[in-house]
């Protein structure tokens, strides 16, 4: 039985009504399979340190240069020009940019919560009502298929990204009301879903596919948010596939979509990887709600197959440019590695339904990094300069780091984010607190036993190893915390008020520290940051022989800025040396460099020979975060280095 | 000044008027900068052993199966249908099927000259006749661009191949013609080309490009055919770049074509891998012909390019699929590889200019890797299956080997090559004998100062070092005998008449033995066929830390089907165990196999760890021979094996 017939059966608890601004980013509270919960983002207020400076960066510079771009583009001319159809401005841009637009309206709702901005919120006001104007009574809204398209709608569903722009634009919606209580753009979102809901599904039905997954994730947020079983449903339907005959889906399509069959017939990452990652997310909000057991089987298959051979140690997805896809099983090419911002975060949203769901360290590892390193690296440290492929290696040559793309989807995807961020370092839980992701941080919320809790977080992070956690409930109340112990930090320390707590950190687990717990308590957690040489699979053909240098969730690259001798891809690791950090506070924002005594090949050997490689010169090697590439100008760069 | 320009004022010797039986592949008896000169087809006959089973495949086999497939998709049918303009029998095929016939017809040319064979001259007459059928009065000659689209003739230069089709007919008609001394087609050639010289050139008179460079080379072999100047001045203004404004090229399609630009400002192979190698091997012949310096220069960095950065072990070129491209310098991916056969066999007649220009061993090297491996490996030994992709690594689940391609390129373009093989092997100069490649094989020929000489060679290669060369001048006579010592050959010893040469064989040079050559004198070489490990440049990312397997002029990979343990993507080579050669008669066609007591790693270790891999699981391993891979149907495979 497919899934979508099979939901009209269920039941489902009623939703509890959870004020807009107390719901969670993802707004989890009564959905069934979640087992933890992420808090609202206005809950989590970043102080001075790592990601404090990249959401100041996102709200001061990133949002609103960004606003001014997508003007002189003709992204809002797009929405104005519909609602005065006698002038003759011709739209602009590709078919997707109401999605750049909407993406940008998230970014900026969030900022809100943790900025507050009246002239912000009034030009998003403004940029609403210019949306709306263009919406038809019919509810449908789009700016490409207007005029002379407008005869196309629907007819290009594997192309035509109608559903794809309406996914964003009701994330942007969800947002803006969480945060400012303000529902206008959300009942536009809701009167154009309510429309396909009334015309489109099985048969007699039209047929609808989304030729770029995102809409599901959106249709569960937004049953979530409103109770109305109808979007849950719609997601379910399109996760189905059942409109693989109607929509005559070729096979290639199947593939690269990653739609137009049935989802829990997948047992692999392929096609184009935002498109299959989003799939991948909508339908794992899709288990959240309803866990069906072949649904939650795929589930597990395919973050095996993210986490076990497709995923850069970057955090970085999307092997090949050709059809912005994911390759074969260890097809991981550091140079040729397509790894677009997007896909990047795709994968964070899809790792973080998988730790709502199982609350297992390692979902949170992968989001560490992906975040700290191939999302981070994305935007450029003055918030102006986005990247749309994040390689692992690259040349002074490659124009990597750029202020537009007419594909503008990551810069804003990018902001959204950032200016949501906070809320993806803390859960709540039936039983506790969760905390995931380590940075200076406040945390002002509640126990899910309504208990109002404060928390404060003093950390070196991601530099140092240090992390202060005070906490202060409202009153005693005895409940878990849960402290993630990363991967990386193989020899954890924990102290709960000056004594060594019982519990032993295992890495890539959560500690677990059950007690009653009073206000002012004080965890001291010190994590490993030793510097550490990291190993890929024998099988992924470009690392074999190689290590990439992590010290604690940061991955380092080896850029020629820093290293004016021998170019740097003839540098290698000398085994036998160690590599020492040094923070230096005025480069790139103070950060934490290695230094190693290395080696460097000879420049010019025969392409074949006889002879092995030899590394017999010693080289000075310098490496910065990996995510700073190219951030004093191009320069070639890589993040994986020979070991001699 | 623009060589076009130049070429005008430059005079030539008059061409000897030499037979078409006796002008050689090449026919370079008058070209000024030819140091050698390469011996007609119908000379060299193959004796039992390797390329002897391998032509007589073509012949027996493939030449005849391609004809019924060619005439099954229609191609000599888009030639009647032109001829009988009333039939509604549609044109099949893309728009380049014309010169699949073209290429099959020069393979079948080629055949006679080896093996006579009246019935499928009489098929080569007919289907002459078919196409001349097909040509217009002004010479125009094009199954594309005729009726609805006759239009769009010189329209679509870029990507219409029309100037790519008349350069095969005109090989085709060449070939043909120095093997019978018929010049039908020869003649329709040339009444299309000079319908070009008309028409064409600077202005005033109409632009010209080779969208896919091609024609310039057929040109200068009609120019020393014919010793008609009037085409080696249409070569040159193709190669002049004259027209990029005219025909508005783009800087991207600059790239792609390797045309629309100064040939002589180029400085890398760039682009589609095979457009560019026939640029550069069209811009060698006129070179030959021309001598200038900028040319020289110009080659002389692009052939460097090549082998020093461009070039797969196996000889194979074109490293993306993505525009079927060259990559940049040391991307050359293993599993990923597009090597197209067509793009090694043109690297192959690139360096056969290269060398004939300069004598100088690495080119015939280079020549005889690709020979050997890379183009070996896109016929399949029964003769009815081919590559159009030739990788270095795939899956059982990859479909490399098949019977037919839309795109007919590389079959047809197999055959031709190994039909004409024989010429590869021997050249003259005015000082000498040139033996560059070692098979049992004959040379019924004469000495550049007219003396008769016969010549048999028999030898144990590819598998065996053993090689006696007999000569039979008609009298005795003081000349230099040249040859190859090949670079994989580290120590090899000579003999003369029984006596150690003076001598002394240096690999990749050929060793000049200058003396009074009697009827009957024999020459005793011994190759060296150790087994050796090849390495990469440390910068060819996925060979690092790897080896290929190398024996005589055979490169070896692991296949599944040989290794019934690990998977061949988890074997390693043990550097402490040797490397055995085994030959085995029985399989494919007779073999020696390399076995070797290797190591496995654990195939499931996680995609990222902190431990360096390890492989303590010894596991056998055999090697066969590249050019075989799949020969026994889909497997899992690979050349470059990590070494612990």
């Amino acid at each position: 039985m497919r899934p979508v017939f099979a939901l009209l059966l269920l039941s489902m608890p009623v939703l509890a009504q959870v004020p807009a601004r107390d719901q969670g980013l993802l707004h989890l509270t009564a959905t069934p399979n979640a087992r933890l919960h992420p808090v609202p983002v206005r809950t989590v207020a970043f102080q001075a340190g790592f990601w404090k400076s990249r959401q100041d960066t996102t709200v001061r510079a990133s949002i609103p240069t960004l606003l001014a771009l997508l003007e002189e583009k003709g992204t809002l001319d797009n929405f104005r020009r519909l609602a005065n159809p006698d002038a003759s401005v011709p739209r602009r841009g590709p078919l997707y940019t109401d999605s750049d637009l909407y993406k940008w309206l998230e970014a900026a709702a969030w900022s809100l919560a943790i900025q507050p901005d009246p002239k912000l919120e009034a030009t998003i006001d403004r940029t609403i009502d210019t949306i709306l104007a263009a919406q038809e009574p019919s509810g449908y809204l789009n700016t490409w298929f207007t005029g002379e398209r407008r005869s196309l709608r629907w007819t290009q569903q594997t192309s035509g990204h109608e559903l794809y722009c309406l996914g964003h634009m009701t994330q942007a919606a969800i947002a803006y009301y969480r945060v400012t209580g303000k529902r206008k753009l959300l009942d536009g979102s809701i009167k154009f879903i309510d429309y396909l809901v009334r015309d489109f599904g099985p048969a007699p039905k039209q047929p609808l596919l989304t030729g770029h997954p995102e809409l599901e994730l959106a249709l569960a947020e937004l049953y979530r948010t409103t109770g109305n079983r109808q979007y849950l449903d719609l997601a379910a339907y399109l996760l189905s596939g059942v409109e693989r005959e109607r929509r005559k889906i070729s096979n290639r399509d199947h593939v690269y979509l990653f739609a137009g069959r049935p989802f829990t017939d997948r047992t692999q990452f392929e096609g184009h990887a935002v498109r299959a990652l989003s799939a991948a997310t909508g339908a794992a909000d899709y288990d959240l709600e309803t866990g069906e057991p072949a649904s939650r089987r795929t589930l597990d298959t395919l973050a095996a197959d993210l986490s076990t051979s497709k995923m850069f140690v970057t955090g970085g997805v999307g092997s090949r440019a050709s059809g912005e896809a994911f390759g074969d099983p260890f097809e991981l090419p550091n140079r040729q590695a397509y790894t677009e911002s997007c896909a990047a975060i795709a994968g964070m949203l899809f790792h973080h339904r998988m730790l709502a769901a199982t609350g297992d360290a390692r979902y949170a590892d992968l989001i560490e990094r992906a975040l700290y390193n191939g999302i981070n690296s994305g935007m450029s440290s003055n918030g102006t300069l986005y990247c749309y492929r994040n390689p692992l290696s690259a040349t002074a040559s490659d124009r990597i780091r750029n202020p537009w793309y007419d594909t503008c989807c990551c810069p804003p995807n990018l902001q959204r984010t950032f200016a949501a961020l906070g809320a993806y370092f803390y859960s709540t839980s039936k039983d506790g607190l969760w905390v995931h992701l380590y940075d200076n941080s406040t945390l002002d919320w509640h126990l899910e036993s309504g208990t109002p809790l404060k928390a404060q977080l003093k950390t070196g992070q991601p530099w140092r190893g240090d992390v202060e956690l005070t906490l202060h409930p409202a009153r005693a109340e005895e409940f878990t915390l849960y402290l993630r112990i990363p991967s990386w930090s193989l020899k954890t320390t924990v102290l709960v008020n000056g004594q060594a707590a019982t519990a032993q950190p295992q890495p890539n687990t959560y500690l677990t520290l059950k007690r009653t717990w009073k206000p002012g308590d004080k965890i001291t957690l010190t994590l490993d940051v030793e510097t550490r040489l990291v190993y890929a699979n024998p099988r992924v053909s470009e690392d074999y022989g190689k290590a990439a240098v992590q010290r604690g969730p940061i991955l380092y690259a080896a850029e020629q800025t820093d290293n004016p001798g021998p170019e740097v891809f003839d540098l290698a690791i000398d085994h036998r040396n160690p590599i020492s950090a040094e923070f230096r506070p005025a480069l790139l924002g103070g950060i934490t460099v290695l230094n190693h005594k290395g080696l460097a090949f000879d420049s010019t050997p025969s392409l074949y020979t006889f002879q092995p490689p030899s590394a017999a010169q010693p080289a000075a090697i310098t490496l910065v975060p990996y995510y700073a590439f190219h951030g004093r100008g191009p320069a070639n760069f890589t993040v994986w280095l020979p070991i001699r």
